[in-house]
């Protein structure tokens, strides 16, 4: 049996690797021919992703073709739709995935997401400060991910230049600002019978719009931790979802929690679990699509702590960064193997089990004091 | 950086998946285009061991070449050695561990391995049986695993027909029979710079001369531990092996361990470790021959227990496999995707952690017996 991945990045890697635990074959496709996963599969193909043809042989005898992340265009999932490959997720769900004004919508009728409301012209945006408060967060609907195609509006002032920052993305929308004490992440995983298990709430430390740091589990209140989990579990309902879905919230006070977005897909806040709980997202991810029944989303250590390796300069990766890193014991190091080091990109990851989180991520933070990214 | 695996089995694979976790680019080669772990690389290449020119192109950047089983033919370790190819094992290692005569000889300087003579007819055969008692083992010095090309005298009677049947293998020795309590493992992984580190003793209960399932740690006195691991160690220093080295022993009375053999590699009695272990043996092989720090050797559970899954019967593998070995929560499943089964023949195991080896062993075998395989 065959299982097909739209995307090569470390993500669909671990994908591929869940899927050979389990003695399946594993066809990856991304127009990046440098895309890491490709290099760890004999069914690696690169093509745009309107190449019906490079998309019909690499879809040829999948059983299900997943995506690695969202963003992944709709067009490549309508030519495989047309042929019959069967998809997780669908097209019509990705593409109220890849919308974020759809999904707030639709997410709204159960969910606190926040207020929100459509914009067009300056004068809109004015109308959202004036509902909101200032800031408002103008975004696009599609085309947006790791902070792209959003720009904060502090004042009246800001609102036309704003709406000109972001002219190139269509249709945009206002966010109201919450005063967030925390970024939590819930990944639920729902089998198409909706079986569905919860991994444990996360805590997400985010830099520069990547997700740096995360904790399992994070150290907030049990009310918190149960309204995350249930909001997770209800998203993944509401979007009628199969598979790892992740779910991205801020935490107010009062234990309030907020959804701010959600991923059809295992997330680099989920992590954690390759070593950190019994079975992985990116397994439990497969076993969904493929019918088997999911598995035991236990953690293996009181506490796991990933954070992410990121370069700090553009040029030849350093070759020490691995003997340094693994001077640490028992940390479990990640390296992507990127031909090139950029500064700002996620080179890998290290993730440090523990008792707790805080003597855990301080294991991590003495580690990485030691690389020279 | 690119490494190269000669065999492409189950074992080539989980060398393979440790490599990707450090971002290593893999080639691997093996004559039989199915071999599973081909599935896996963009780098696989299936020619026969002796095509100088196939080789050249597995090998072509490769920073270092290893082996998945020591049965690999000295000719592609030769050519391989002629072209500049860094090899561990080397070619002149190889030929000692491929050679059971040389090698007990080799060791015989410094550990115990049973009484053992050279024989080439009945009469010497004989002699040895007047030495050791019966009964005897005839043995093949090169050819042999698994159990192939072993004969055992029971009497005088048998000595003339034993040697007919091992007529193909050339050169023959003798082996005293010893009293075995217990087989033992132990797999110790030692670095260019003389770092080793023991993995815990376990045992093994092979089944049809397979190593079926394994115990982690073995259920043995203190002593017959440390005499073991201690003769692990000696047998890695006596080679001056570099990578994980497996080293079977046999435990007699009183505490007493006698070496069976040693292997170049990481074994099937160490797949407990992939799960079982902070770094499995895989990991630490590839530590050791890329000189980074070698992976701590502690157990993630106190137990660790590792099943066969071995074919009941020739014809397509059941497909249902894998959804009923999963329905036993926590049990970690590896299935080789072999595309027939075959009687006896090994197509995945599983991996059971818990707080005994007696415990996760009953976890074990209740999830076979709902297993058809």
């Amino acid at each position: 049996m065959k299982i097909g991945i739209l995307g090569g990045g470390h993500l669909a890697h671990y994908l591929a690797r869940a899927a050979a635990l389990f003695g399946l074959d594993v066809a990856i496709y991304d127009p990046d021919p440098q895309a890491m996963a490709l290099r760890y599969t004999a069914h690696g193909f690169s093509a745009s992703w309107d190449d019906a043809e490079a998309l019909a042989r690499f879809a040829e005898d999948c059983a299900w073709v997943t995506i690695e992340r969202e963003q992944v265009p709709l067009v490549a999932l309508r030519l495989l739709a047309e042929r019959g490959v069967a998809l997780r997720p669908g097209v019509d769900e990705l593409d109220v995935l890849q919308d974020r004004l759809a999904l707030k919508r639709k997410l709204d009728a159960r969910l606190e997401v926040g207020r929100f409301r459509k914009v067009s012209v300056a004068t809109d945006v004015l109308d959202a400060a004036q509902e909101f408060g200032f800031p408002v967060w103008l975004k696009a609907r599609r085309g947006g991910y790791d902070g792209r195609a959003v720009v904060k509006v502090q004042r009246a002032a800001d609102a036309q230049p704003a709406l000109e920052r972001l002219v190139d993305y269509g249709e945009l929308y206002a966010e109201a600002n919450v005063g967030a004490l925390r970024e939590l992440s819930v990944t639920v995983v729902r089998a198409a019978n909706g079986d569905m298990r919860a991994y444990p709430v996360v805590e997400v430390v985010p830099r520069a719009d990547m997700c740096h740091t995360v904790l399992c589990p994070a150290g907030i209140d049990e009310a918190s931790a149960i309204r995350a989990t249930e909001a997770a579990r209800d998203a993944v309902v509401l979007l009628n979802g199969v598979g790892a879905y992740t779910t991205r919230l801020f935490e107010l006070d009062a234990n309030e929690v907020v959804v701010h977005k959600v991923m059809p897909r295992p997330h680099e806040s989920g992590l954690y679990s390759l070593e950190g709980v019994i079975t992985s997202q990116f397994e439990n991810h497969l076993r969904a699509l493929l019918g088997l029944p999911l598995g035991d989303v236990a953690q293996i250590a009181p506490a796991t702590v990933s954070i992410a390796l990121v370069g700090e300069r553009d040029g030849a990766p350093n070759p020490n960064v691995l003997a340094e890193a693994l001077q640490t014991e028992g940390v479990h190091v990640h390296w992507y193997g990127h031909p090139r080091a950029l500064t700002g990109r996620r080179m890998g990851h290290i993730n440090i089990l523990g008792y707790s989180t805080d003597g855990a991520e301080k294991v991590g933070l003495y580690c990485l004091s030691r690389v020279h990214l």
